[in-house]
């Protein structure tokens, strides 16, 4: 019998796209990304200024904090800020978001200003770390395009060397799927999340067997629908930052 | 000269008010609610059983959690979860929703179940608590309306008393005004919080002088306004939860 | 059938009130506070300097600290010590006193110094928070004229603007009742804490339906025992203050 | 030329020492003692039951807790919930108090209660945790009568197998006095302090250089000084007890 | 000009690998693995039962907690119980550990019973969490066998179903190079981590842009490298266990 | 019956005693300290500078941290950075190592340059504080050694005025004995820690019982050993110091 998806798509299409821009109007850069149900509100922060260790450097800094509202998902999780510390795959997550942006950035040319992501998952349906990086990168463009027009950015220089995106894709009962929705999520053998510049070169690749482990064959095919899917992420990027 | 507003309303005047029910949909309750361009999600999680102090008690506990992202506010605010603690004017937030929605709620018919309400300011403009109150209201209102539909709360009994909302009033340049936004907040002399029941009596009043005192007809004049705004308030609640 | 009050006070009188200045031989100025049962030791810290971000302004600073002793109750309370973090009610009762204090400051003839009241109930029989604000305005008086006598203010400013004083109202089995005791505050329908000037204007007033919520009358009814009760604790202040 | 102390006191002299029992009311012990200068509130919590760990044991538990105000001392010390958490010295000492006692005490005639000891210094001028261990003696043998009075512990039994008390000593300008205030404290080369049972025998000896090392000769001096210091000791706790 | 490494090994070199079993005497399996000047003493922690969450479901635990020594750098760190939180990169290469741990695990097999691995890291020199899951492995078998020698787990039940290892790989200037110390780390313009099966397998691969992104072919190479290096770590593993 | 050792030593007798100083390759001094199984890791950073407080004194610091690695004992503890804070005995016997080293250091010829001892406990047999002492002061040399060939301290000043080490005593079954093993010390009535420098003046004496409590002539034995104990360790001490 035929593998089929929760959502009947095929096993190398990713759930619908949404880019909302300007979502919180405060933010020097605010986007709502959507992957299906899940829903992450990415704020970007900009400084003038860095952290101490980088004073004086000439070089800017971008980072990154993830964070779940208690009643993003099916039953509620407890705050974070209540139990007084961050877990340990919230530090994670927020790693690995200001490390994905940051491979994208020429520090240099952002001179001494800094830019922090804010991506807050309001609804929470697999692929969350995905969606923040997707997201995160285009409030971070709009932020850097405002630290241009506000005089904090010198307009001759390229910031942004490449865009980035991330994809999660995985193994279910031996087929390997793209962009895995929670009930798919919970099911994979395997579960992988890769980040990829437009250009399509590798920034991370997470693997992690759950379960079962995997083999080179079919890490190879996971490698393949990641960098399908953020080819496709990356256009659908560029067309929302050429709206207006 | 007359005194005019920062949006041109009438001094007795509520910003233009927004619910939007299921905003979350893995929530039993869910509203955004807008009072101007101050959003709040209020979430409310049900869940059977109660605090162990209320075991066997065989009525049910209301609760609230209040919290902001970092972005929601002009100049970005670090996460209490950051921190490593939560600060005194989040936890003053948090009791005093909880306490507003116990004042219309029936513990006893609620029997031993308890409901969380999570409300959290996605962006500021003024008067998040007391928009987060009557967001809230409503949120209650579905959780209770799921609870009875599951079996886990009698459908014959009446959970809730009463409706409540609030609203903010205070002293600007010496003219008392109803709901203000941020740029009215940080003027006024006097600045209060006022939650009223559906049918008109006083749960919470809390008026704090910042600057200047304020006499006893200054008082009756904001108690005034208050009354009106929450009649108002009420009724919008009313209507949003006919919907469907 | 009449109302009697526990300790058989008419509905409109204080508790026996005392003022112990000088308890603390090392504060610039210490008073141990008694509203019946209900002590509180309240030292006031003066130091010159403010903090950071009221550097270079050229006023002052006056904030406050409650805590309450473990074995200040009928059984044992856990230190916040231990807990590691503060209480959302100590957080809130620290926050009321230092903004009641600072209402009746002048903070620019205070200069660049720095007052903290530390407020520690070492007894607790209802309406410490109370007993806390009218306690601190006597030790504050004496620290800022210890100011003016060390010569860290100019001795032809005048600091303090008003006295200010502070009173627990609440409405037991329908009688509106002034400064209740714990065993009448559990019994309370509504609870309020008015905080009022010497010259009869309000600073704070803290209502709160624990509950039946409450009407206009009752309300007005409450003011005017608190106005009646901090007219009284403001001659005690005077004349506590003009002893030596 | 002779040495002479900062209050006339000879070298092997108290300061005068003063207990008022049942400071508190609510405890069930409460002592206000007195060294001096130094004052120490002490209450005795007796709570039937025992910690899990020694569930079942058939025996009792005594521990005890120390704390300064912040204003104790000339200068104001941040209180430790504030900070978040306790001392390296405020755990020292708790642990001290707690052990002192339970030397005294016959845990298996005190049956499955617990009694905790909360010593909090409202002034300090040295000495102040051997003041905390003396005055938390009486407030335990006023909770341990509490107990038999309310029938938690056996009345036939013995509970107290001694008195403790505690003194320090010290070696200033190498010279060994008895009971140092703050201002000798500071000068001491050697601090010890000394904790003993009415019938003279040793439970804790803690002695440390404090800029120069201390010979065995000294030692022996000092050793006899806190042997005579609290044998007086034991003598004002038997008749502070006494009264009634 | 042919590139070469720091410590002139091959670039497809493991450094020296040694293991020693029952460094810690009281560990129910205690290793002391070193990868060159690396050195993770890691001991393994056998206890009858499993966390509540598993309580009566017939399957054991396996987790993993990573530390290091202030001093195993070249400067000191501060050690996390002081700053009162676990960092980011500790929590997550704990994780890391315990998943790659559990991968060869039947926990069904291991029964209600919990092994916890302490990875603490004596000496730092790059690959420091490739050598704890290396050497947690051996201790990992070792306290197996404890637990069927000593009746907690039935000997007849086959628990590691394989072996499992790890090794560090990396691109500097350009050349894939296998086990990186630190000097070589600080270089490498991408880093990966690959934790493999001793059949070849893949459980984990993390590889991460610092600084130059990579393509599709020199993933590839890392990976064969990676494969290289486990198993010739897995032969090593297998050499240290029949020894006795 | 005559009383006999768990290990058959004399009751004066030392268990064996080794040092191996550089184990730690990147510190300044660093030193694996054993007393029998006892085995503590002491690692010496040195940094140029001192702590605010004390900058501009033209005098240095010397500061001490005691730890204990998970499963350095019988049974596992859990770690402090877990629990997100350090326990009272962690706190005290840091502070006892630290006080114990600064006894014997001339602060004003160290210059302004900090000390900091790391001494972490890798197994437990009874006197880990006395071990740790005993081997951070042969750390501590190494590293005033590294500090004036570096060139931060003047070549010609005495850094170190004595050595200093440290030893347990105690009473089992009314025996007094040295250095006592961890099955020895859980059966003691009284439980003795002496810091003694080389010239034989005492550091700190630190006396505790444990049950029964202890009379003049017990205190006079044990500190009879103590001094012999300590004056042998000064030898073991000098020696390792004179090897290279």
């Amino acid at each position: 019998m035929a593998f089929s998806r929760s959502d009947s798509r095929a096993v190398d299409e990713l759930r619908p796209i949404r880019f909302t821009r300007g979502w919180q109007e405060f933010a020097e850069g605010s986007v709502l990304v959507e992957f299906g149900n899940t829903r992450v509100l990415c704020a970007a922060s900009f400084t003038p200024g860095v952290p101490r260790w980088k004073t004086g450097s000439g070089s800017g800094w971008v980072t990154a904090e993830y964070a779940m509202l208690p009643r993003a998902t099916t039953t509620r999780n407890q705050r974070e800020s209540i139990r007084g510390k961050i877990g340990g795959r919230t530090h994670e997550i927020s790693r690995l978001i200001g490390r994905s942006l940051r491979a994208v950035v020429n520090l240099e040319a952002l001179g001494e200003n800094s830019i922090t992501l804010d991506c807050d998952v309001l609804q929470a349906d697999g692929g969350t770390r995905t969606a923040a990086i997707t997201g995160a990168y285009v409030a971070l463009a709009d932020a850097i395009s405002w630290g241009k027009e506000n005089g904090h950015i010198r307009s001759d220089v390229r910031v942004l060397l490449d865009s980035v995106s991330a994809v999660s894709v995985g193994i279910i009962d031996g087929t390997p799927c793209l962009d895995l929705p929670y009930v798919e999520d919970v099911r994979a053998d395997t579960d992988m999340n890769v980040v990829v510049t437009g250009n399509g070169n590798f920034v991370e690749v997470q693997g992690t067997a759950e379960g079962a482990t995997f083999d080179r064959k079919e890490l190879n095919t996971l490698l393949d629908l990641a960098v399908k899917g953020t080819s496709e992420l990356a256009k659908l990027q560029a067309q929302a930052l050429q709206e207006d």
